[in-house]
């Protein structure tokens, strides 16, 4: 066993899965969940997520504490915990950004931030929910840490193995290169596919777009089926790496741009080339 | 049988699947082939895609002949298979642009361009070749025919009931149209794909990147797998369509560029709950 109470705030698909896949491994004595609504939680214990829904006193005297919610969430969420933290818990989150979580970690709770342990698991689906929760979500899957340099060297090891108990691959990564990281493969891909879907949405003739739209509309805007309301929150939790992002696509998209104008076949013929060797490349070391 | 000789311009994935499903269906007599080289219609003959090779004048004188070829090939195949056509043989092709193989038909048959009907069958794979043809590639799929104001009629219903006995659902669309739904739902995809791997893939760091790309990235970035070839083709065949569509694409993306740089909440909601409520409903309705 390595922690004896877990405590889950945010018992949906990630919080849910987390406690699930330690649970099985072993790794927790008690889950304790907090949550929105009492039926939320409710639904959550039936599932046997959690073994029971507590308040945040009693979350505070759990011995680590995960936040699986919303980003935009975590500052309040962490004022909300930061006077009921018993000595020596530690917190950890699954937030999609980090640096301004950090940020919010330092806010909320000053001295106590080295307690703290920012965390990303790189998983997920189009599913979200209490119900959807598997043990297995995380087997394979790679958890990003991104620890600070005041961060407890044992806060850090605690939830590296939780991580891995649950099945995942833990890497660290500094905080700002990891908003970059996932800015440009996440974020960017995000709302590069909910603007196309948006801008045929909206013609007068829409219908006859969508009526032609195949396999690779299907899977280049899969992810324009993603929560709206969960999108926006990283858009803005990530807007500085995201806006930075978004201009280098911009000026690759307008590089094209001109080359298709152009009938720039050997413009066109290298960019496409070099693109389908990297994601090759890609495929293969993945 | 609904054409007693079917020649086939190109026996890869395109046009081997197309004579594979008219074979099983019993619509087709005798399956002649001309290729690239002799090597390729060897391996087309040996794996029952067409009964035997041809050269352009054998296959003048079918009912009936197929261009599967890259759209870029099309004018100066249908020059050389021109002087050779005998009175009644329909033409038809598979290219996924179709003003410009319009054009191309008007200006190598001539008088005889009422016998061409253009094509583009909405399916593929990611894989090419004769060896990838399959009888079933075509089976619910949907195919557009683009006739013009002269299309003869009955080569029009012969090469729908050719589509519809591979299994095909059949449409026809104006050229011009047709030409902008497809840039609009597939080549664009298709270069913003590229464009995005290619960003990635030129960064000295782009390691990092691709490390920690995950399934978001591999659905949305899939497309980019194609043929460099095929589509720098496409691109340049469709190029007006595709430089517009562009054109408003980069415009959508500078309004969300706009609203992340604003952290203008509202708008990035509103944009991503139309888009996601319109991938719905085509989901449903697709």
């Amino acid at each position: 066993m390595i922690v004896t109470t877990l405590a889950i705030v945010g018992t949906g698909l990630i919080g849910g899965s987390f406690a699930l896949a330690l649970k099985q491994a072993g790794a927790v004595g008690e889950v304790l969940g907090v949550g929105r609504t009492p039926q939320s939680l409710a639904r959550a214990q039936a599932l046997g997520l959690i073994d029971r829904a507590v308040d945040w006193a009693e979350a505070g005297r759990a011995d680590c504490i995960l936040l699986a919610l919303p980003v935009g969430e975590t500052a309040a969420v962490l004022a909300r915990l930061a006077p009921h933290l018993k000595p020596g818990a530690i917190v950890t989150d699954a937030g999609s950004t980090k640096a301004n979580v950090v940020e919010a970690a330092r806010t909320a709770l000053g001295a106590r931030a080295a307690d703290f342990v920012p965390g990303h698991p790189i998983a997920g689906s189009e599913q979200s929910g209490p119900a959807a929760a598997r043990a297995d979500l995380y087997r394979g899957r790679k958890v990003v840490l991104t620890p600070q340099a005041d961060t407890r060297a044992d806060a850090l090891a605690t939830v590296r193995a939780l991580w891995e108990a649950a099945g995942a691959q833990v890497e660290t990564l500094d905080a700002a290169l990891h908003d970059r990281v996932f800015a440009a493969v996440s974020h960017l891909p995000h709302l590069a596919a909910f603007a196309l879907v948006d801008d045929l949405a909206q013609r007068a003739d829409s219908e006859v777009f969508f009526r032609f739209a195949a396999s690779g509309f299907r899977d280049f805007t899969r992810i324009a089926g993603s929560s709206p309301e969960m999108w926006r929150d990283i858009a803005l939790a990530n807007r500085d790496a995201l806006a930075t992002e978004l201009d280098a696509y911009l000026g690759a998209l307008q590089t094209l741009r001109q080359a298709v104008a152009d009938g720039d076949a050997a413009t066109l013929l290298e960019i496409f080339s070099r693109a389908r060797a990297a994601r090759e490349q890609w495929t293969m070391d993945s």
